[in-house]
This record gives C-alpha cells, sequence and structure tokens, in this order.
C-alpha cells in the first residue's frame, strides 16, 4: 500500500514568509557579504567587520543565507556556493546583486501592498510615480540594475537578427533603457549604427554603457517617450524590449503602427517579452508576470503569442514570428515589414 | 560522463520575488478566493462576481496561484488542490489563512523594510509599536490570526504534561494570546484551572477562545507583562510559549527565576520554541526563525538546547528535557522543580 505524506501546510507558510527571505538577500547583496567572503573573510567576526556591521547581526543573516542554500557553513567558517560565487560576488562578470535595487525597491514593492485593491480594480492602484510617468526614476534603477540580468537575451537578440555581419543597419532601440540590446546588436554589426530612445534621465545610463562597451560613436539619442517623438524613417531594425507589457492592446497596436511606418522595406521588429502559453499558467516565469504587472500599470500584462500577433498584424506586419529564448524566461517575436 | 545543469540565477530570481508571492497569497486570502472557489465558482467570472472584483484581476490573480500550486486550473475553471482545500477554505476546520494578518501585517513587515540597518546594528530598528510594546495591537492580530496554526502543538503540550488525567492542576498560561495553549490544556485536564497572564486588549481574545471551547468557568486572566505583575504561587504547569526568543539571555534567566519561585513542588514549566541545531542553518524552519527575531526585537533570538539549557539551569531548574515536535517547527523544553 502506498504511504501518502499527511497533509502540510509548509507551501502555504513557505509562500507568507517569501518576503522575508527577499528581503534578507536585499540585504545580503546591499551588506556586500557575498564579496567580503570571497574576498577572504570567512567567520561572522570578520564579515562583520568587513561589512561594517555588528557581528550578530552578521551571523543570523549569513545563517539565514545558508539556510536558503546562497551559502555554505562549516566550523563556523561561511563559504559561497557555486551560483553565489557566480552571481553574488560584486567581482563577478555575472554578478547580478544590482537587480535587488530595481526589483526590491519601494517603488516596484509600492503596488504589490496594495494588491487587493488591484485586484478589484483590475489595475494597479499607484497613481503617483507610477511606471509609466514620465522620467520616472524608477527606470533609470531598472537601467542600473537589470543589465547583467538582460545580457543573455540581449547576446540573444544579436544572434537572431538575420543580417549580413557588415552590413550598414540604422537600429532604433525603443525604451532603451541601460541600452545594452542596442549595444550589443552594435558589437555584433560594426556598421550598425543604434538610435537609443528613453527618457533624458535613463539616456545617461544607456550612454554610460554605450562609452564602456566601446560603442559610443555609433550610439545616439532620441529623448522621450515613444509614444510621442518622431522615430524618423528607414530602419532596418526596431528593438522593442520590455515595454508592451506595460501597455493595453490598443495602445500597443499603434505603436506597432508607428514602428511600421518607420521601418525600411525588409526591416523587422525585434520584440522581447514574457509569453506565456494560452493556457496563462504555464511556463511558470513567463505566467507569473502577468501579476507584476496587474500590480503596476492601469492595463498592461504578460501576452499569449496570439494576442501579440493579433496586434502585429492589425499594425501591418503579416509575418510574425515565435521564438523561445529558453531557458529564460523572455521570448522573442520577430515581425518582419 | 555526467553532465550538470548550466549555472542559472533560478534560486536568487525566486528569492528576490518571494515578496510578490507573499502579497498574491495574501490578496487571495483577502478576497477569499478559495472559500468561493469551494462554494462552486469556477470561472474568472464567477469568481469576480462572488468577490465583487473586476473578472480580469481575478484572471491575473487566480493564474498567479495556479503557477504557485495553489488551484488548479482546466479549460479556463478553477479549482482547489488538497491543500488549499484544507489550509485556506475558511470553512474547513483547518482554515490557516488568518495567519497572514498576523505575518504579513505592517508592523511584521516593517522590521524587515529596515533589514539592512537592523544587520549593522545586530537588533531591530522598529522603536514605535514594537512587538514588545505593552499593549502593541500586534498581539491581538497574533491571537487572532494564528490559533489554526498554534493548534497541533497545543495538542502536543497537553500530551506531554505527564500528570493524571483528574488531577487537581494550577496553570499559568504567560503571554497566553489566543489563549489556546492553556484552553487545550484544560480541555484535557478537567480539573485544571488556567490563569492566562497577557495584555488586557489582546486577553479578549483568549476570553472569546475560552467560550468557544467550553472551559471559561476555569478560565481566569492575570492582565499585564509577565515581567510585571505578581503571578501568585502554587503552579502545577507553567505554560511558556513563543515568548523567550523575544528577549536576550539575561532577561530570559530572570523570568524563568521567577517562574521557579511560582512553581509548586514538582511542578514544571513547558516552554515553546523555535530551536535550531548547534550549526544554527538546521532545521530550516527553527534556524530561519532567528532572522525574524532580528526584525522584530533589540536582542531576541531562535535559541539553540544547549543554550535554553543553561538559562534553565541558572534559574534553579536541574532537570531539563529536549522534545521536538515535527513536523512541527517548534519544539518543547520541559523544566522540572
Amino acid at each position: 500500500m502506498q504511504q501518502t505524506a499527511p497533509l502540510s501546510p509548509e507551501h502555504f507558510w513557505e509562500t507568507i514568509t517569501g518576503f522575508q527571505r527577499s528581503a534578507a538577500m536585499k540585504s545580503a547583496v546591499e551588506l556586500e557579504i557575498f564579496t567580503k567572503i570571497a574576498e577572504g573573510n570567512k567567520t561572522a567576526k570578520q564579515i562583520a567587520e568587513a561589512c561594517g556591521a555588528v557581528e550578530r547581526g552578521i551571523r543570523i543573516l549569513c545563517d539565514s543565507m545558508t539556510v536558503m542554500g546562497f551559502l555554505t557553513k562549516e566550523n563556523g567558517e561561511y563559504g559561497l556556493t557555486e551560483e553565489s560565487a557566480a552571481f553574488l560576488d560584486k567581482n563577478s562578470m555575472m554578478y547580478l546583486g544590482g537587480t535587488v535595487d530595481f526589483i526590491l525597491s519601494p517603488m516596484q514593492k509600492r503596488g504589490f501592498e496594495d494588491l487587493t485593491d488591484a485586484v478589484i480594480k483590475g489595475g494597479s492602484t499607484v497613481t503617483k510615480e507610477g511606471s509609466l510617468e514620465p522620467e520616472s526614476p524608477m527606470w533609470v534603477k531598472f537601467a542600473r540594475g537589470m543589465v547583467g540580468m538582460m545580457m543573455p537575451s540581449a547576446q540573444m537578440i544579436a544572434a537572431n537578427i538575420g543580417f549580413e555581419p557588415d552590413q550598414k543597419l540604422k537600429v532604433l532601440d525603443i525604451a532603451a533603457g541601460h541600452g545594452i540590446f542596442g549595444i550589443v546588436v552594435a558589437q555584433h554589426y560594426k556598421n550598425a549604427e543604434i538610435y537609443a530612445l528613453d527618457w533624458a534621465n535613463v539616456l545617461q545610463v544607456a550612454t554610460e554603457n554605450a562609452e564602456r562597451f566601446g560603442v559610443a560613436d555609433r550610439h545616439h539619442l532620441i529623448e522621450g517617450s515613444a509614444f510621442d517623438v518622431d522615430f524618423g524613417e528607414g530602419y532596418d531594425i526596431v528593438l522593442l524590449t520590455n515595454f508592451l507589457h506595460h501597455f493595453d492592446q490598443q495602445t500597443n497596436e499603434d505603436l506597432l503602427r508607428k514602428i511600421y511606418q518607420s521601418l525600411a522595406d525588409g526591416g523587422k521588429v525585434l520584440t522581447l517579452e514574457f509569453i506565456p502559453n494560452d493556457d496563462r499558467v504555464s511556463p511558470p516565469s513567463e505566467a507569473m508576470f502577468s501579476l507584476v504587472m496587474l500590480a503596476a500599470t492601469p492595463a498592461g500584462d504578460a501576452y499569449t503569442f496570439a494576442e501579440l500577433k493579433e496586434m502585429c498584424e492589425n499594425a501591418g506586419f503579416s509575418r510574425n514570428e515565435h521564438i523561445p529564448l529558453a531557458p529564460m524566461p523572455q521570448h522573442l517575436v520577430i515581425s518582419m515589414k
């Protein structure tokens, strides 16, 4: 006879205490404990001295990180796991700690504070300094914090462009943010000129990155809202990354129509999105993103490919291809003019 | 050759987005979606109508609950899982939804907002309306929300008392809260008189529960702080549940000495605590509790049995027994006078 485990509220408990683990990771990153451990500090006392904190606080924080699987502990000495060495040591090329500045910023958390009201209303209750406000400082945080997390997708986009390597390309990078999507295209295509569009405060970050990655001479700026400014014309490529999910379908269709007009014949728009299956509950990360949009925007969503295809078709794009970028949760849609 | 999975930041991502899942569960409980589904509402439209919310908001929330494993979804119809039917339907005897009122209350979350400062300082930065304030409304929320979660421990305590069933017992229930620990002892021991000690506002909840469980005639109240009020004397049992973790060792020793004085010869104190192993990083739930105390108290901790034993011995208790209550994360220490 098969024995079944007794029913336990463990998963429920893990879920409602998840905010505690988010906060612990934010503190661990802010205090740079992973970096300090990588630098040779092993005991709570040593790490505390290196971090300028009280030993008791560091002991409790490091123990929690050990329970959560981000540190090892043996004979009172802490060590990094493979994952934390790669992603949480500030001196690692793959450092992702900066994401906490965005994901766990007061601005991002605010929508979730009022989530019940957002569910009742069917959209975010955040009205001031929301994600859609001009010059919202949220997007500077995004631009600064999310480069590492977005780099794999940026590489995949560049790999899917499909033009000849030495071709002259005019590229519009809409809501460029950190600028990394256009910048990586510029690295792959030596004759590509990038036009990065975003709020002026955000473009400062993109400009810094263009310099850092050595493509500043081919990186141009268009300041303002994608809905208001003149794009210009003759683009071979339009990069539309992490943008459509903030808006309703009609708004997106209007924007896609404007993009269509700005493209040269044979041009294409590459849309990067969280795209759940038609059931809207798989794959997990893509499907969960809908909740983030409910919390943060009036009418945004994680759209299915069928929905995105319909928007693109209504805007004039007759050929639309869906390319999942697994294991990353983001997908690419390539729409041809 | 063994293939290893490529290094992924998935666990880090899950961790920093944990607050989103906590918020989603809080909303699902507040809107009673599990109860509405149990009552026969299946589609997002039906559930939305039953909850008084917009369909779009409910669809996104229910999809997130499905991704998280608390709902099923087939052909657009949602259903309860075994776990959510048991613990999240308000009409279930095992309903635990009320715990979100405490665990995710602004008061509980506040300490985690400032966790980095708490680590630096080695104790909570919350100074007003903190957990140790007289008449803190936090403990009314605790008393109302945590009965279900504490019931298994209450049953285990009563089962470990070890006196004859019809024996006359004088029982002191320190920081009684919901009162359930003393109440369950009163149910097991028909000749037990319970003296529940807590703030007056909290004792209202204990009194309600004593009536509900049919032991009101043997349930007496002592209003005030355990550190200040006169306990009286001649107790056979002192229940010291979820209390010591809020304070430093010296404070606990002083309290245990006061308890020792109040006990009759042959009396015993039953201490309920999260007790991690000496390594302080196992078992997971016990070890993680230390972080909750760092966030919420100036000097509290999840003490090891060695530490608790030392406090008890210094207070005069020479025989101290450690009884884990697995699968629950709380443990019992029985100290004999």
